[in-house]
Formats: C-alpha cells, structure tokens, sequence
C-alpha cells in the first residue's frame, strides 16, 4: 500500500509500503550496481546544502520557482505557530540552506577544489525537493529519490559515460518489456549563457527516456559548468567536463506498477530477471 | 574523505566518501536486519511532511526552536536572490511542508486511521534535520541519517521490543569493544502534558545510548500518545502503544571512527563480524 498525502489536490508525498520499499530498494541497488561495476565509487551527500553553494549553480537565478528552502521560525509573539496548516510570509525568520532539486551536486561540491583524474566515476543516492505548482502522486512529488551515476573528468569520458548507459538503459526496459522514448530535453541551466544556449542548439545536452509523457531517467551532460562553478581540474590543469545519468526512482515504481498491473512481486521478479539475465 | 561544509563555525552538514559510505551503509544494513529478523516489514517515507501532520505530534508547541521548514521563495522584486548566503525574513512566502527531525513519524503516519495487530513491527530509515544552535561536524548535524524500528500495538509487546533491542545494542558494542553508558534521559515530547510528565518522573521514557556525552542510539516509549494523534486502534478498540528504537547513523561512523583510529576498512570488518559472530 502506498499512502499518499497532500495538503489538497493531488498527493504531494508518498510514504511506500513494504512491496513498494523492496522495489525502489532494488531499482536502487540495481542502478547503482552499473555504476560501481563501471568502476564508480559511491558517496552520499545530505540532502540540503548551504545557499552559497547552490548559489554558484545558479540555482537561485534559473529555477527560484522550484526551490525549497530550508528555513528556521520566527519565534518572536507566537508566530512560529501554523495557521491553517502553513507558515506565512514573515513566520520564517531566514534560510542559509536550500534544499536539493537533484542528486548530483553532492558530487561536484565533493570534488570541489581538486583535481580529478580524467575518468572520475562517482555515484550517489538522495532525497530530492522540487516545489512544483502541481502534484500527482508517484509521478511528480515535493519529495523524491534520485539516484545519480556522475562522471567527472575529459570531455570524451562524459560521453563515453552517457553513451554506455545509453545502452544499458534501454536494454534493461526492453528486458522488462517496457517502451522507452529517448528524447531530446532543454535544460534550464544553460538559459542565461548565450555561449551554451547556442551549443544546446547544436548538440542537445538533454536526453530524457520517456514512458508515455513521464521521463523515469536522463542522460545529461554540462560540458565545463560544475567543473568551473567548483575549482574541478584536471591533471592537464583544464576544468574538468561532467555528465551525469539520473534514474528517478518513484517514478520507475509508478511505471513498473501500471506496467504489472499493480502485482509489485511481480515487478520485483522482472527486475531481478532483467538486471542479471544469466 | 569526508568534506564538511558549514557557513561559519563548526561543520553543519558533510559529504561522505566511499569508505564511510560504505560504512554507514553496513550499519544501516545491520540495524534494520535486526528489525526484519524480528519480523518488522520495512516502509520508506519522505523527509517532509505537510505543517499540519507535524502540528500533530506537537513539534511546533514543544521543538519549534529546532524545525526546519520547507519554504517558497517570493518570486517578486528580486527578493529570491540570497544575499550574504542567506534569504532573510521576506523572502520565503510560505511554508506549507515541514522537514522531519525523526525518522519514526513517518510510521505513525502510514499506519494513521488503521486498526494494527498487537505485535506490529516496521522499520524505516530517513534523512532528519534539526536547527541547532551550534554544529560539531559528524557529531551534530544538520542533517543526517537516523534508522529506527517502530513497534506499534499493545503495550507489553512495545515493552518487550525495547527490552530485546536493548540488550542487542549493548551486546553489539561490546563485540565492537565500544563502550556505552545506558542513561535515562528525559524527553520533551511530554513536557506539555501533565499527566505524561508526572509519568515519566515515575518511569523514564527514554533510554540514551551513550559513546562519552555522545548518545548514538535510543530506546523510546511512547505510550498511546501516536497512537491518540493518528487514530491507529488496536482490535480490542484501545489505542495503539508505540515505541521505538533509534540509531543515528553519522554518529555511529563518528564513534567507530574515533574508536579504529580512523582505519574504517578495520572498522567495517569488525562490524561485519560482531553482527555475525558465527
């Protein structure tokens, strides 16, 4: 049973029962498995950063409307009680951290000021914040798990990176027997660089792998943005490239669950089946 | 590696590199297999939950000092750009989504309006926050990593859960030759409610495990007061009883850490051997 909650409208939150727990819990084990056999170490960042960090992202410059941040209450006169179930403008005396809209950033900010070797593999898990102006359930939630495999390092790497689980995830949906779309995607991130707004052009930097109008995953790659953004270089003393490969867990739930009629042992089976078809 | 990052001051949050990932995930996997060996069902719940679910429990009357809240920016006249690494008051619009600083509400809440068995058992892991006054790296975060193991039901059954895991925890810490202090401690969830306070002078509500002034782990009761606030009824009509046990897992790290000398390959053998002493 997946209990869904939401202050009204579609259900902003999903708290997963048992069946649901051990899929997400294998899709994970099954994504980040690829990476580590792919040579990837795995870290695991929080799930909030400081604003100055995601500041340097241009978090707050080209998504504000998506940003949660993670504020403290005003104490004064009573004010830190909610009134019809909200704090107000003004109950929240200020925010130093904001809350992560993607996985990945913990690994830029782990590498941040060093130097990386040309063919950096990291992988990481977290929960994800996106303040969305609408909800529908496990498609699109105020809280999600991203996992994320983060190549850093020459810029052949990041595609080579990108084009390997390219491959692999289209593989493991067809072995599921689920159709995938790849699509071309706009980034925001590049919106306010003109320099990048006309490489996007040229060369799409956004693939998204659709099921019907959900992407349940994403190949992305960000040329010398973090690298630059966070003192990332290589041995060659250039910045270093990276690229990123982003698997929304629920998401895969809610496909798997529709795709299976609902018998989450099932789903759970197939995964297995697909993940290791020996 | 682990990097800290905080704005002034000691490290409020830190990313973890792959030994300690792999660290803190081993003890995750060996706390929430003592759940499942005793029969809990594992659920996964986001780390927010809307204002008026945690007015519930009462967190804004008796910990508002130490809450996060998830807020919006106001898109209007700039005012979503930080300055200083701060949004000051003003800037957050709203706030209609709190972020949890304990893993155990999620279960209350998944199980809100049911009827439970008497010997209900679950187990969930969460990032938690808390807005402390000051940070001391692994040791006080701003955000970690708790697990817990929840029993739900009548009351002798939560007793016995608490009394079962108590010695387990004593028991593994004494294969680790870590050596922890069993305290009674007291608990603020009461301290509004006369009756409950006079309660817990007779009879402590909770246990800390402590590694020197470092409590890593805790045992709670709760009497019905989760199971009053969800509306989570035993068959015999009475609510639930609640309790649960909790391990803070960056500071388990913290404390094996400091215990091997920093040597966390030696100290992952060692945890995989004294949950296994076979």
């Amino acid at each position: 049973m997946n209990r869904l909650t939401g202050s009204d409208g579609a259900p902003a939150l999903a708290i997963l029962g048992p069946q649901a727990t051990r899929l997400v819990k294998e899709l994970d084990r099954v994504f980040a498995g690829w990476g580590l056999a792919a040579g990837a170490e795995e870290i695991s960042a929080p799930p909030l950063f400081p604003v100055t960090d995601l500041e340097k992202f241009d978090v707050y410059t080209n998504f504000p409307h998506l940003a949660f941040v993670a504020g403290s209450l005003d104490l004064a006169d009573d004010r830190f009680k909610p009134v019809e179930g909200r704090f107000g403008a003004g109950a929240v005396s200020e925010a130093r951290y904001g809350l992560s809209h993607a996985t990945c950033y913990g690994a830029y900010l782990f590498h941040e000021g060093e130097q990386v070797a040309d063919d950096t593999l990291v992988t990481l898990v977290n929960r994800c914040f996106r303040n969305e102006d609408h909800y529908g359930g496990l498609r699109r939630l105020a809280s999600f798990q991203m996992r994320e495999i983060v190549a850093l390092g020459a810029y052949e790497h990041t595609r080579q990176v990108l084009a390997g689980f390219t491959e692999r995830i289209q593989s493991f949906a067809a072995a599921l027997g689920i159709d995938l779309r790849r699509e071309a995607a706009g980034d925001p991130f590049f919106q306010r660089d003109d320099g990048r707004a006309l490489m996007q052009k040229l060369s799409p930097v956004k693939y998204e792998f659709q099921y019907g109008d959900l992407a349940i995953a994403s190949v992305n790659t960000h040329r010398n943005f973090f690298g630059e953004r966070c003192g990332i270089r290589l041995e060659s003393g250039e910045h270093a490239y990276t690229s990123c490969v982003a698997f929304g867990l629920e998401r895969w739930l809610a496909v798997l669950t529709e795709h299976f009629g609902a018998d989450l042992d099932a789903a759970l089976a197939a995964v297995r089946a697909a993940a290791d078809p020996s």
